[in-house]
């Protein structure tokens, strides 16, 4: 986990703030969940690997040696989100649309561009099952980015139910999707050999390992998702093609109607020029139910972010269906691409003040402390040298900062009622009435620009 | 711990704001630094009581089973600012002026206006001992109070030099002035007969207890800590008063000067009228080795935020003494008193959309979320309502949100290229140019103020 220096947090505000904008345009109000949640809520709804990387924590007081745990860190911000829709389900609008930009949590092994301590950038949609839910999902994502300045992004999307298909057809039990998905997951990771050997250790039969990756491969030499295929035929050719045989088609038929619609709101929206349709895309988490889709970008070989369908999870702390989709997007991964290629607005190096106040004498604090507040007063930034320290020093520690204006109060400044404001980068100085002194700056500040 | 819905956030977001703005002004720069921190970076810090609040997380993975914690939850902003300090020395300023605006988490019994998750909004000043830090403090802390819209509170001040003197006098052994001075900074809560049992149970002796108490009742009956009080002489008058006797009076007459010159800078900034000497007031924490601080307003029991010098903490990490003094304002404390006195801006009770977007026909969606985009794009927050419900119901769900416009595209609006915009409270509507309808509905929404 990191500490963040001022221009880290600067970067992240930045990047926060512009999110949140786009979000709030498209109807998303902001929800904010506890750090912490009964460890109860989360366990068991990430999967096997998800509930080993949980930060538990221990029971207090007289049962602090019986070495329990009964709370946890949030692990991600979605099912707490279904734990919030489960509680206030009567407060909150039918049609609830949230985002919710706050750290989670994994005992994952750090490494670049992975941390245990980490921001995700959520916006979900509950209590409709209409297409029109994903387009909005995918249009509100693509302005985000593209008002960060990225240009070359897609999404590529896919639907759980054209996978639920292929693995029926691949003769592989409905017990062992879950784990199948999973595997399929990490093919950027771990490549075909790895794939093969993950399915067989989780009991996969050879055959169906075969049969499976063999589609994949020659749908791959078909060209089917790259970024020129025709979604709807190819998707119509997946679907045929193993319907044909001895397994009912009819979800695959469902998934790739979905599928149809939501490409087709999506040509109405920003996100037109950015969607492609990648059977291959599987994504890791066991509740998605529908459509389900991740960001990518050619500098960064993981995600910048994913989402889908998943009209089970509320389901399972309310006892009754809530459809929900989502999309999440992670901040560090985005910060990562935006420092790298220089895609920063220059304003956001800024030092910590617009001008110091310096003092030749202790028994002047005083009158600093005074001309720093009517600086203050015209929105100035004012750093008060606390000591009195020789004023070249004073002068040299402003610079090294780069603070770029130094005001002087000497004695004869202080009888006058003046204040000597120093410019450092122009090696000037003039003497103005400590009234004026504020407006001196703040038009030298503009000529800087 | 709490879930934050909309409004809450909004609150939440103006406070931190406006307190962020004013600390910029001051030229304190922003850090953060992650909720987990190794269990040994807290422990001892807090005292004992401090040490059995800490929510401790246990070890992963081989390790979980052992019940052994070894992170835990960040429980102030104080100690890991020290930490970061003893860590990053070389690479911070050597005057280094920070801001922190993040949540801690206490396993406190939850009460009214005390939770188990809350946010603390910390300025500290590292690497000057000046009195002006304090002062700088004072006014910083004034302005972020004032520009929120309070006008009656108070800064209390005193002197942990001060204190030790009293204990010195009343033969109390330097041991038992950590507890001691926990016993008094209850005087509020429990009263005097709680302080003095407290005091027995520690082991103070009933002649040092009643020498105390008495010193400060008589000290109240002489008008002592009223606002009217001349502070130098009343300072020099406790110092006096109890040197002449059998101790030494070095250190008390050495804290009276140090507060004397915080409260002469003070007079020449904002905090001038705040500032009231309390010879009553003690702070808990343990590491507090000069003035401190506590704001009070009239309504409201506990305190708005408190402070202090604290010279020898970063030396518990860098085993080399940094001077520091700090000075932290309780949000949840603001929040609660804003929001009974009526404080927040009308502004952030605003609703999640300016509009909504209606289509009869669920062919039409592609339509509405064309027309979604370009309202968007004046910047207009849009909410797509994503089945095709019966326009009567969607309205009805417009209204129920108090959202204020709709925006209904049906067969004649999408044959001519146009759109009918409803005015749900003027029960008015006119039917624009698609490209004309952002520019109403915006004249619309400032009319309404």
């Amino acid at each position: 986990m990191r500490d963040f220096l001022p221009e880290d947090i600067r970067r992240r505000e930045h990047v926060i703030g512009v999110i949140r904008r786009v979000y709030e345009r498209y109807g998303f109000e902001p929800l904010e969940t506890p750090a912490v949640e009964n460890l109860e809520t989360l366990m068991g709804k990430y999967g096997e690997e998800g509930n080993q990387l949980i930060f538990k924590i221990l029971k207090r007081g007289e049962h602090e040696a019986s070495g329990e745990a009964d709370l946890a860190l949030r692990y991600d911000l979605t099912v707490p989100l279904a734990r919030v829709v489960a509680q206030y389900r009567s407060k909150l609008p039918r049609l609830f649309k949230r985002y919710q930009i706050q750290p989670v949590w994994r005992a994952d092994r750090p490494a670049r561009g992975r941390f245990r301590e980490f921001y995700q950038c959520d916006v979900d949609s509950l209590g409709s099952s209409s297409p029109a839910v994903e387009a909005e999902m995918c249009a509100a994502v693509t302005d985000a980015l593209k008002d960060l300045g990225f240009t070359d992004f897609e999404i590529r999307i896919n639907h759980r139910d054209l996978l639920t298909h292929l693995l029926n057809s691949a003769d592989i039990a409905p017990a062992l999707h879950g784990a199948t998905l999973v595997a399929l997951d990490k093919m950027d990771k771990i490549g075909r050999h790895g794939v093969e050997k993950e399915l067989d250790q989780r009991g996969v039969s050879q055959i169906s390992t075969n049969w499976l990756l063999g589609f994949f491969h020659d749908s791959v030499a078909d060209g089917l998702g790259t970024a020129g295929a025709d979604v709807s035929c190819a998707a119509l050719g997946v679907v045929d093609a193993v319907a044909s045989d001895h397994v009912d088609g009819s979800v695959g038929y469902a998934g790739r109607e979905n599928l149809r619609k939501i490409l087709t709101l999506c040509e109405n929206t920003s996100a037109a020029e950015r969607m492609r349709w990648d059977p291959f895309l599987a994504r890791g988490l066991s509740y998605y139910t529908g459509a389900i889709f991740e960001i990518n970008v050619p500098d960064l070989a993981g995600s910048l972010g994913g989402g889908g369908r998943y009209d089970n999870l509320v389901g399972m702390f309310l006892g009754q269906s809530v459809p929900a989709c989502g999309f999440s997007l992670g901040l560090e991964r985005i910060l990562v691409v935006m420092a790298e290629r220089g895609m920063f607005p220059p304003s956001l190096a800024r030092t910590s003040a617009d001008v110091m106040v310096a003092v030749f004498d202790a028994a002047d604090a005083p009158h600093g402390l005074r001309v720093a507040g009517l600086l203050r007063q015209s929105g100035l930034r004012v750093l008060v040298y606390p000591d009195a320290d020789k004023v070249g020093k004073q002068i040299k520690y402003a610079d090294s900062l780069g603070i770029p204006f130094v005001a002087i109060l000497g004695g004869n400044e202080i009888a006058a009622g003046t204040v000597t404001i120093k410019n450092l980068a122009a090696q000037t100085q003039v003497t103005y009435d400590q009234a004026a002194a504020a407006g001196a700056i703040l038009e030298g500040l503009k000529q800087r620009g």
